[in-house]
């Protein structure tokens, strides 16, 4: 791993304009970790392109000269996985961050990969057209939810990211730029390379333009907030909901610890906190008839399995209100404790096995643990909280806690990661999982599209 | 291309039975074409294994020996994928036809890839869920479905077959078992070698066991019949409508001609043909209110783009009709006449120069080219029919009519198969389609999955 040599940045400085090209110094500490800021490395020099023949020279230079490229978009990730671990060039997508059309004869945009979620959604909707995937971290990018195959709230309805996606430009590693799928709703044209390069966290090749599918937006949203007696008559609902045929856009569950750290980030009162835990189902529809069939459903499923309650959010200020206390857990999290987190997916009958697990580890290791998460799809966020403990005690407890965690992930048919990716964090638990023969793949596939290894180096296979 | 020596095809009937290993003039014609049968081509031997354990021990004796293995289905393919170019091995997934699990708790189920579309859609929908791939080949496998990424009726509204498909179980060519995925909703765990088996055809691995996504089937469906003055207008209506912000179930478009051809082969009359052309639109919803109120959008939008009516069935046998004569249309041209198919797919707002070049092909070249299909998903299936043309003149143009549609649909941004995949006939197109860059990759990640290259020899990237 050399450094870049002054003139390999000179070279790139006057390729990108001297405005966004970044060494020493001046290089934002943002840029140096992610959201969980336990992985840091400090970039050579950070570029932020402005065009995809930009990115093509600076891969056609990267590759001849050797130089490492790692890929950022907002730095929401929480497994290091935009974090420039074998230094060289940090290649920013922040410029890039125009919606180049929406199409609704197709029903599909093409969007730069630097576009943020947030903003997206807000465009698409406001002309009466959803694009469905609804990560938690809305201020991340298009680009960054396409590279870790982002799943979010609605993938219980709508599917992940990559359900969404329909084609890519893609600069490859040596700079030659390739079209994949377009704005086309079926595709059976040899191995689906789109597939690969969705998920593949920016090891394969640099994303430059992105096609995917809208939606016609639903006009009417109701949320139901149901309280339980125990997180675990909570979770086992969650099969039996929707073993009512019945199909909400969104399931969540929460305990009254989370709550109350979310109220106190946001300084906003929750609308119930008496129960120990809670689940959150939201519903889409055309009418307020329709959806009221619908969740009457559910509310009579949830009660028959001891819920204590259910309240109907149904006006768009009363939804916000319980929406914005689940978008803030994570933040909250991160104001009280240092932490790690792991992003198990399982079948969803299993969730409430893993949950349990969770409860038992907390107990042994008298340490923190709290889980939230989309219980529609089986994944569970675990935080585990370092709160007071010594450096020392949290070092070693760590590791065995998070080894244990994957090894019940396993033993429930699961997998390492539903939607965070794996990035610097999980390389050895992936591994473990998917096994010799898998990993063996997934290296020569790494090699066929990047045989210098410069792409992403130190990340998800290497 | 050598023969199996009759040593070889000893150790194979010991393996799987004699019962189940046929050679020579014991081998089924069927077996040595699809249903298009212009590539044919006698296996050395057909093998009907049992079980994922058989078919493990049979790829480890193939790929020891060096023996060619083409897996089939039911054969419905049209571009020869299922056909043993090579010889070898044949090997049928006709016994491996059980549904091993229905888990309406998780909302999926487990099959094995010989398991007929129509049986399967058959089981499920009794039991009120829906599995949303509805190619129009019912007879076809899941496993065929899987390995092409079939599309489908109902794409445009639940996506193709990809869509829906959230596990495996496949054989290696070496005969080593991995399993992929699982009965989760999300997976972001290393790049998804999933989605690279699917629409594989066969050249990466044998998939031995598939677990698939299930929906609650909706309550209630209608179908609207729109006949139009001209194609032209039919085919232009398609964006319109889903301008109007509602989803329809499945869109199809077809021409007078070809419901005549089907009226005769089904010997049942279609309730309209007066008019050259038609739209057919489905919608599923929960209730009878739900889908009146959607179809009277579709139905104002279409008389306001000059449709003459639009005849509504809502009953069961009404619709039944309708859509047996969709169904049939492949098996009436069939019965009709000689014929090639071209199967691209581009963007839906573009169907209308795709099918008004074929008016003109037709013109040029005095032969009859027939086009119906998916007109919600841009994809179009378009028949070249040989009709009395002499072989010579037909082995002339057949080439070059290919030749200028595959140009055409390129000069759309379109891609060179929808869903009847790439097998031995297209595989030409798809170089020209996708270049020599994204070539070179696909064969680079055959030879990753079979370095041997017996999986299906000569098909899709070789």
């Amino acid at each position: 791993m050399r450094k870049m040599t002054p003139d390999e940045v000179e070279f790139l400085r006057l390729l990108v304009g001297p405005l966004y090209c970044f060494t020493g110094d001046d290089i934002s500490e943002d840029y140096c970790h992610d959201e969980l800021a336990q992985i840091k490395a400090h970039p050579d020099c950070v570029l932020e392109p402005g065009s995809t023949s930009e990115i093509a020279q600076i891969m056609q230079y990267a590759y001849q000269k050797e130089i490492p490229v790692t890929v950022r978009g907002s730095g929401t990730g929480l497994c290091g996985g935009s974090v420039a671990v074998s230094g060289g060039i940090l290649l920013s997508t922040a410029r890039l961050n125009k919606v180049l059309e929406i199409d609704e004869g197709n029903l599909v945009a093409r969007v730069q990969p630097g576009v943020i979620l947030l903003n997206f959604q807000e465009i698409v909707e406001k002309m009466g057209l959803l694009y469905a995937p609804d990560p938690g971290e809305k201020s991340a990018t298009i680009g960054g939810n396409v590279m870790t195959n982002a799943g979010g709230m609605r993938a219980i309805k709508y599917g992940v990211t990559r359900d969404h996606i329909l084609g890519m430009e893609v600069v490859l590693a040596d700079g030659e730029i390739i079209n994949l799928g377009g704005k086309i709703g079926k595709n059976s044209s040899g191995y689906s390379l789109l597939d690969l390069f969705i998920g593949s966290e920016g090891t394969l090749g640099i994303v430059t333009e992105i096609t995917v599918k809208l939606l016609p937006l639903p006009k009417k949203t109701a949320t139901l907030l149901v309280p339980f007696p125990s997180l675990n008559q909570t979770i086992k609902a969650v099969p039996e909901i929707l073993k009512g045929r019945i199909v909400p856009n969104a399931v969540e569950f929460m305990e009254k610890e989370i709550i109350e750290a979310a109220e106190k980030y946001l300084g906003k009162p929750f609308p119930d906190k008496s129960a120990p835990a809670y689940l959150l189902l939201r519903f889409d529809g055309n009418s307020k008839d329709e959806l009221e069939k619908v969740y009457d459903i559910a509310a009579r499923i949830c009660l028959d399995l001891g819920a204590l309650d259910v309240y109907v959010a149904d006006t768009l200020d009363r939804q916000q209100l319980i929406w914005d206390a689940r978008g803030a857990f994570l933040e909250a999290l991160k104001a009280m404790s240092e932490m790690d987190e792991v992003d198990i997916v399982v079948p969803r009958t299993k969730i409430s096995c893993l949950v349990n697990f969770t409860q038992e580890l907390r107990h042994k290791y008298q340490v923190r643990i709290v889980s939230f998460g989309h219980a529609g799809d089986g994944n569970v966020h675990i935080y585990i909280l370092r709160d007071n403990l010594s450096a020392e005690r949290w070092q070693q407890i760590l590791p065995e806690i998070m080894q244990k965690l994957y090894v019940k992930g396993h033993e429930l048919s699961g997998q390492v990661s539903g939607e965070h990716g794996i990035g610097f964090a999980k390389k050895e638990y992936l591994w473990q999982s998917l096994g010799q023969t898998q990993m063996r793949l997934q290296q020569a596939i790494k090699e066929v599209f990047d045989p210098k290894g410069l792409l992403n180096p130190g990340k998800v296979v290497s």
